[in-house]
């Protein structure tokens, strides 16, 4: 059973392994939610499915639970009330242990085919998987398909890929042969064994929860090692139906299901902590707040820990063909799912002197102006405005935006929504500040909450950029120039930060996309995160390779042609 | 001048990159230390350099320094007392600071091309560094010869060919194509800047200076990053002399000298722990003990950090074909160098009721003393004696051995040098065990010290060997068995105790050698330490890539081939 799934696949596997190779575009799964792709009945499908798990108890194939726990309410103030299994650490990691020997003495090709197989069914369910993110993170319905299902899949292939390499990387054995003498040779047959570190740990987040939780999920799963999949308290559906998918994988080909299991938890009884103190737990992948993410990392003892934390984002408008089209581009970008995207920008940094223009100078305001006007008319239409801005996740967001003053120019009220009334809406708040003001653009102000910043110069506005990536991290950078000279300056800046620079991006592509198999995302070179989604780096900590050699008697040469001479030789 | 590096070394990188792909034989510098490959006059001009930093100062290009420091003695019992610049840590780290840029904006291959000539012209002085070796390790010539020479350069280019190619996994840049309509595309061209982490300091040990400083130091610098040499204070010689080159090359290729540096130290004055707790240093290699080994790893903040630590090393004797060959092999692994280096066994196994054998059972005293007995040969002629055993590094280590006691069965005493009177110098002391006395043998006893312990079964010498493994950690493991069964049980528990096995060596191959580009030293899989040399996971987290995309405009399609048609396209 099981080594068919690797036979498959094997071909988006190549596929895969190339792409990653160059880095230009390639998707295995399709990103658009059409009937002609996943059946005409698949969106109807998916949303029985979702209603299904409302107030039911969804079981898994795991041991060391007692009773069940969950209290996720939807964004869009639909009442979820899902019941998960409540795991007891201890006797969880005990069921674990039982089963990592047959996953971890399993050929790669066999766990490489099971992951891929779980990622196939995953997206077989990508409408359910649709509804299940929708209404856990508060994304609108067209990306809570495509992040949470085809690109979240991506995600894990592009793991698996880079898994699938650095495992392929060290011959499986060789035959070292050493010349000492004239005629003599030492032989060692040489074996390689890959020996997966043991139990990882996938903490997810409340706003994407698969595809930041795939990559090490799927990095550490075909690596050989066994993994526990804790997901924020307030965006457990998603993870439970992929655990779910996971175990029924794992079962068909005759593994025991403990080898992927949920630990779900409540924001009142939190167990996150507790994981990651026991030693059992080997490989850490973190994705969240910068505050634990940062305990995390001086928290996990041995453990392999790979974060994704936050960051403070900036675009730089130094000068511009045409203010309109990056206006445009810019609304939606920072409208999009109400800017609680890691790498949504938060200050954009403008010349005080104004910027020029194929159209002549435009003063700050100008500038200003026209990004509150390209937000406008985004949000104009309430259908747009409800479909691109989703809802607020949290509650503590909807504050933080709510409490911002200064010289608003735009606020960011609640909005109606058109089929969901009790959803908790928010608008982009737009406030002006100048660069003197940098101990509050220098926070992170995660929501729909925009800074524009007049600075003293292009440069400034790069120097502050920078530093302010240095200290607090940051994820991406927009900037918007006609210089080559200040493109280059930018871009030299920012790399050093370690924050991947998006270079007049106009029409249909923003800064704040990162595609699979091409984009890098977080770059680990500063403090929002020591991560990349992905690079070798990502997966080749999650295993070791010990080897084991063999003495090979060297054979008696024929006496007659056995030479007598004792001449040195090298 | 610089980019010739490159061109002159280039086949020899090739070479590599097979090599480390196929980790079968390779060496890139000759291991004999014979005057038709390295020079008629070459030892005697190594020896006369070798003289000549007797009681001199040893002057470095290198800033933030003042006053000098030194008072090495040779465990041959000559004085060295060279005098090495005494740094001081903030004003270097300011000078190396200043270092950076131009080396991080460098090509990769005019770094590997600088790396590779250091390697060459540490080639040419091999027999030099062979004496500094020896008079501050206490290594016989020979050895001091092969590991302190051409055996560091070749595990140097090792980790040279592996940064290398982790470098260049990542294509420079890419056009990123997105069909986002019928006829509509999105272009982004993306380019993939290497970004070095900054500063790596490198920790050397005081019996392999070289050996175990190259891998790390070569895998910073070709990354692009600076790095800080911190040699141990009774072996800072081999590495000053590795540090002078390193400057004189970078010199020649027109950088700044203070890339590479010397920050030596004095046992009363230690500097290591300040360095390694400075923010300032990016990465960390390690080798040494596990007691300070564990604080590196522990207080190094966000410092990537790479160890090679200690353990405890077992031999497993199950059944053999003939003693003699297998005792012979043994003796020698356990002279070799007084027991000084971390892949030396401590405890050889034997089950109490005897072993079989191609001439019968021998009982468990047969096999002690048939290993007694080939030592006692192996020891019987003091040229032999001495050129194997050496001289003992660390007076420690010599009292260590001394204080042991319990039933021994070959006494270590002290012997006579035929070339220095006053070398510090033990012979290898041999004390039997039961397998209940695990208290006594589960600790590490560096140097000339074995155990012969009798254990119930081969089933309790391999519970025995890997437990010990993964409590304090193991760097080998050899094993002797004419049973496939027990061979296959016992690779797979010490694999999983991340413990290389070497499986019934016996003439010219010994379980304490670690080929560069064939055999990976320490697994990484248990507390010997968390790094291997060498292999990707070696050099990855020494730099990060980050990336640049920037909007090409999509060109108007000519009017007439425009069609109208607004047919839905995937």
């Amino acid at each position: 059973m099981h080594t068919n799934f690797y036979t498959e696949h094997e071909q988006k596997l190549q596929q895969a392994l190339e792409a990653i190779q160059n880095r230009g575009f390639f998707s295995a799964y399709p990103e658009v939610p059409s009937g002609k792709i996943y059946g005409e009945t698949a969106k109807k499908d998916g949303q029985v499915a979702f209603k299904g798990y409302i107030g039911s108890d969804f079981t898994l194939k795991q041991g060391g639970c007692e009773g069940t726990l969950g209290g996720e309410i939807s964004p869009y103030g639909l009442p979820i009330n899902t019941q998960y299994p409540k795991a007891n650490c201890i006797e969880l990691l005990q069921e674990i242990t039982k089963a990592c020997p047959a996953w971890r003495n399993a050929s790669i090709e066999t766990r490489v085919g099971c992951a891929m197989e779980i990622l196939d069914r995953l997206n077989k369910r990508s409408f359910e998987m649709a509804f299940a993110v929708m209404h856990t993170t508060g994304q609108g319905f067209m990306m809570a398909f495509q992040a949470g299902g085809p690109h979240a899949q991506d995600r894990g292939l592009e793991a698996i890929a880079y898994a699938y390499k650095a495992m392929k990387d060290c011959p499986a054995n060789t035959t070292w042969c050493k010349q000492v003498g004239r005629d003599d040779f030492v032989t060692l047959e040489k074996e390689f064994k890959i020996i997966p570190r043991g139990i990882g740990l996938v903490i997810g987040c409340s706003t994407f929860p698969t595809w930041n939780t795939y990559p090490g999920l799927f990095a550490s799963l075909v690596t050989g090692n066994a993994v526990i999949v804790k997901p924020h308290p307030g965006a457990i559906l998603p993870l439970a139906i992929t655990v779910d998918i996971c175990q029924t994988v794992l079962a068909e080909a005759g593994f025991d299901t403990n080898l992927v299991t949920l630990a779900a938890d409540t924001t009142e009884q939190p167990i996150t902590a507790e994981l990651v103190e026991n030693d059992a737990i080997n490989i850490i992948d973190y994705t969240g707040g910068s505050v634990f993410g940062n305990w995390v990392e001086a928290n996990a003892g041995n453990a392999m820990v790979y974060t994704e934390k936050a960051g403070v984002n900036s675009v730089i408008i130094d000068s511009v063909a045409q203010m309109k089209a990056v206006s445009g581009n810019l609304a939606f970008s920072l409208c999009l799912y109400s800017g609680q995207m890691c790498t949504t920008p938060q200050n954009i940094f403008i010349p005080r002197g104004g910027i020029e223009t194929e159209d002549g100078l435009l003063s700050f305001d100008d500038v200003a102006n026209a990004i509150v006007k390209g937000v406008d008319w985004m949000l104009s239409d309430q259908g747009r405005a409800n479909e691109v801005l989703g809802a607020i996740q949290n509650q503590a967001t909807a504050d933080r935006i709510d409490c911002a003053d200064g010289d608003v120019i735009r606020e960011g009220v609640s909005i109606e929504h058109a089929m969901f009334g009790e959803a908790r809406t928010r608008s982009l708040k737009i406030v002006k500040l100048d660069a003197s003001q940098r101990d509050v653009f220098a926070q992170e102000m995660f929501g729909p909450l925009v800074y524009v910043i007049a600075t003293d110069s292009t440069d400034q506005s790069i120097e502050l950029a920078s530093s302010i990536a240095t200290e607090h991290g940051a994820i991406s950078c927009g900037l918007y120039s006609t210089n080559d000279e200040i493109i280059e300056k930018a871009i030299d800046a920012m790399s050093l930060a370690g924050v991947p620079v998006s270079c007049n991006l106009i029409g249909n592509i923003w800064v704040n996309q990162s595609a699979a198999f091409s984009d890098f995302h977080v770059s680990g070179a500063n403090p929002s995160g020591n991560a990349t989604l992905s690079d070798a780096a990502f997966v080749v900590g999650r295993f070791n390779v010990v080897q084991c050699r063999t003495f090979v008697p060297q054979p008696e040469p024929p006496s007659e042609s056995k030479p007598k001479s004792k001449k040195a030789e090298v």
